[in-house]
């Protein structure tokens, strides 16, 4: 009978500990909250990891590398659809570290070794948008001069980043629960993408709100 | 000759405490630095102000009232001029209390009774902006569905709202100085300005482009 290799402490506690910080939020969850929910003693936590700050940056690096898998794919954007699943994708990710949108400042503040790679994710994701453009652009989706091809790349780019707080200031009890996933990655990517609506001519338009019809989030639920 | 009359302690404090908070992140300021920074002894701070959370209780009231006076000026706006100076008027408040902005998931989490009281910022200031969008409109400056108006208000919200964060991952140890002002306020009302331009006719998206470019501000400076 085949059987699963017992996955490493070191990766559990990481897998945890994400956990823990997209419900709770980093600030909240200590390191012996993660041990205990993961039935280790604090020791043992410490052995892999000597504080909550390794934990974070761990968790940073994972979200970074995945992200650097995730962006090359702009270059293949031929078509609204693609966008749509490039933006879709984007914001699964985002979602799946939440924890860093959430406290994006306060882990500045904490962890000051983020500073320059979080410059570098803006960056990284700011060139991809670029690139998508660009792509939509050559394949005469859309009409846009340089200029405003940055601009729209630079609100793009804070749309992405900072969608899930808006609508966690609008529910912040419900917001971020795994419950709203779907809807929050949706609305997200729709958001993000009906920045491209003026820039569409009449038929691309047509095309690109019938697409975002389609995949339609219903709203972010209200707090009872 | 004419004296001013001394101001209140309690104002004193709330005045020492928004600088402080600005400065340093309200998560790093305890209510006894505020009492050290204006040389009053912790009693007396605690007589006036019994927890940390009731001097962010009133900044917020302070700021929420601020807000309701500036945002009919909406109403008044007839042309692209008009509509940039109510938004560098919207980024001044927002500078002033931009410890509110940099902190917000935080201080939502601490401080569950502002709650109600952020999610009736953002539609106050989602109203004001339908009708900035209306009265622009109306005067022939603009083309939009009610979809597309709907949609431009929310991305303006979130960009007014957010666009301080974006300064401060790029730039942490400077973008949310004092020296900082004037260009971060600019570059924020250029920012939620710049998504209108796609819906401007030739002419007036000239006028908008060269208003812009008369307010310019200089990039965020980089941190050395």
């Amino acid at each position: 009978m085949a059987s699963k290799a017992p996955r490493q402490t070191a990766e559990r506690i990481l897998a945890s500990a994400l956990g823990l910080f997209n419900r709770f939020g980093e600030p909240n969850v200590a390191a012996t909250m993660v041990a205990a929910t993961l039935g280790i003693s604090p020791g043992n936590l410490y052995y892999h990891y000597p504080g909550k700050e390794d934990i974070v940056s761990h968790l940073f690096d994972q979200f970074q590398h995945e992200l650097k898998a995730l962006l090359p794919a702009a270059r293949d954007v031929k078509d609204l659809e693609d966008a749509w699943f490039f933006l879709h994708s984007l914001f699964e990710l985002v979602w799946r570290y939440r924890f860093l949108y959430r406290d994006l400042n306060d882990l500045l503040g904490k962890y000051r070794q983020l500073e320059q790679a979080l410059k570098q994710v803006l960056s990284d994701k700011h060139a991809a948008f670029l690139i998508l453009l660009n792509c939509l652009s050559d394949k005469g989706w859309l009409t846009q001069n340089p200029t405003e091809r940055d601009s729209s790349a630079t609100q793009m780019l804070v749309m992405l980043t900072w969608w899930l707080s808006y609508e966690y200031v609008q529910n912040p009890r419900h917001a971020l629960e795994d419950a709203n996933a779907q809807g929050g990655v949706s609305r997200g990517a729709q958001q993000v993408l009906g920045l491209l609506l003026p820039y569409l001519q009449a038929q691309a338009k047509a095309q690109l709100l019938a697409l975002l019809q389609m995949y339609n989030a219903p709203p972010c639920a209200e707090a009872t």
